[in-house]
């Protein structure tokens, strides 16, 4: 460890790539040698890194030689294309995209919750989805104060969720209705400026989105809970970088007191209590945006079931939705190899 | 009925009184004679109607004389203090305020669904909140299916609920993020632009804010359901006219067959299913805005609960969860007098 690490980031010219490099900085990670990859169309372009400039180059099979350590955040295709070759060439392999979250055999890990899924041989950690991860952060340690039945959810997902491009396609949109020029050319079925829409990823016979999907069977796997109920919508808002969702728990038993929900919350690692009722101050995207820990407020009893409460989280999308998620992960099974 | 009517707008000059003169227009509401007020602010300012300019006067004890309809949408406060003046003149009044929606003696009236709580010697009807408009649109029709034992509701509530105000507010904020300007004075606890935020109404010692509360209460009176369970969190977020809400409804027993939903929902005046899972459209606020109907997709089973289903519902908070609302109530309870 002394010497540092040869990282590759798969994915670096996009949204969460960016966040890697911030992160490794601010968190001392040891990066000796950094290797910055990205789609043939970003091959030359460059990004700076601790005042050193790196070139991008295309992500290629031969591109894992003597890496340590690859972080994928290019997409499923991508990752299920590369990730073989970074795990044949040695490298521990921690995944951002859905590519290998529902095969039994790969652990799917947020370090908070189940760090334990990750074995001793094992190289490839997949991180879960922005919204299962933001959700569960508050949820799981509330497991100590009974069993639960269920889970609520709707979210109010953000921009950075669909990339660099589509927190593009946002800002273009609104400086547009802004400055009464023509709107940019949209890929989505809808405006997005001042607008918001039921999450754009397809729906399937059941007539749940790709990301609700998701956000049940991630939960499930997370939680290590097969049999988990979980009832969830998925919207996407007009904002930039962090996702809010309004949760109710449902317990076996009655619902835990108010006072133990807060308790357990405030002394949960990565989880910040924002809950002043006179004040009228709760979690709200903005004030989740570059902050590490999941905001979680507007704590209360669910006056239509005694077995359920209530609240709000906002959590940062790029950051402890996926790129912080990431880092922590490689982080601790790192630190585990030292140990071992 | 003929030589039409008189008829006053209390509140002329905000965001729902404008849309009061769109719809006496659009509708041929049979108005005689305008009477314009608002606050003393506004003493003086003009509006026009069908090409006619109107000066707005102050709304004050005796402006109702031989005034035959009374719309009231000015606050809580000022309904409380100037229409019992109006019910002495011997106007009818359709009141868009807080101020009785819980007086038991006072209907609170949504006409497709209880028209029939307006007594024949009822002066006063009292126009529901907003989100509990739009919400009941799409949940009564769906009691020829089933007993309704629970409501679950998340909304994305737009700016206009917080009245012209609001609505430059959250434009002036997105026009200084755009170009890079001082954000205007804001007497919200956080930024709107590119935000969301819990409702930003008191909270009681429930945790519940009053937004949320009148959902409940108001839905309980409307449906003659005293004791039924809802569950709510109001949300808003950056849109400017038309709220969102997404909603689980819990049966008593099995849920009823999605077929049958959109059955029943395609039939019912004032909603249109919006439900094109292969294109992904669904309702949005932008399509919403500027229509009568409520609009209703993502219908589906609740995946956690045999007895529940799931939809979002946006409508325009302006029109059918205000103005709408209040000039269908008149024109019905003229339409009966009339007969009568």
């Amino acid at each position: 460890m002394n010497k540092g690490l040869s990282v590759a980031i798969v994915g670096a010219t996009g949204a969460v790539g960016q966040e890697f490099l911030r992160l490794f900085d601010l968190r001392d990670f040891p990066v000796r040698d950094l290797r910055l990859l990205a789609s043939k169309r970003s091959e030359g372009k460059t990004s700076t890194f601790k005042g050193v400039e790196y070139t991008i180059h295309e992500a290629k099979s031969d591109s894992f030689e003597n890496v340590d350590v690859a972080f994928f955040s290019a997409g499923a295709s991508r990752s299920r294309e590369l990730v073989p070759h970074a795990l044949k060439a040695g490298a521990l392999v921690v995944d951002n995209s859905s590519a290998f979250r529902t095969d039994p055999n790969i652990p799917l890990v947020v370090p908070e919750i189940n760090l334990d899924a990750v074995g001793a041989s094992d190289r490839l950690v997949a991180v879960p989805n922005c919204s299962a991860i933001i959700l569960l952060m508050a949820v799981n340690p509330l497991r100590k104060l009974g069993t639960i039945d269920r889970l609520i959810v709707s979210t109010y997902q953000s921009a950075s969720g669909g990339g660099a491009g589509m927190m593009r396609l946002l800002e273009d949109e609104t400086k547009a209705l802004v400055l009464g020029t023509e709107l940019p050319p949209s890929p989505l079925s809808t405006r997005y400026a001042y607008n918001l829409f039921s999450h754009n990823t397809p729906i399937d016979d059941s007539g749940y989105n790709e990301e609700e999907s998701k956000v049940i069977f991630e939960s499930r796997k997370i939680l290590s809970m097969p049999e988990l109920k979980v009832n969830v919508t998925c919207v996407r808002v007009p904002v930039l970088r962090a996702h809010t969702e309004t949760v109710t728990i449902e317990f076996e038993g009655d619902a835990p007191s108010l006072e133990d929900v807060r308790s357990v919350l405030e002394s949960s690692p990565g989880v910040r209590v924002v809950d002043d009722r006179s004040g009228n101050r709760f979690p709200t995207p903005l004030d989740a945006s570059g902050q590490d820990n999941v905001l979680v407020g507007r704590i209360r009893q669910d006056l239509s079931n005694p077995k359920a409460i209530c609240f709000m989280v906002s959590g940062d999308q790029l950051l402890k939705g996926a790129a912080l998620n990431a880092v922590q992960i490689a982080e601790a099974v790192l630190a585990r190899e030292a140990v071992g």
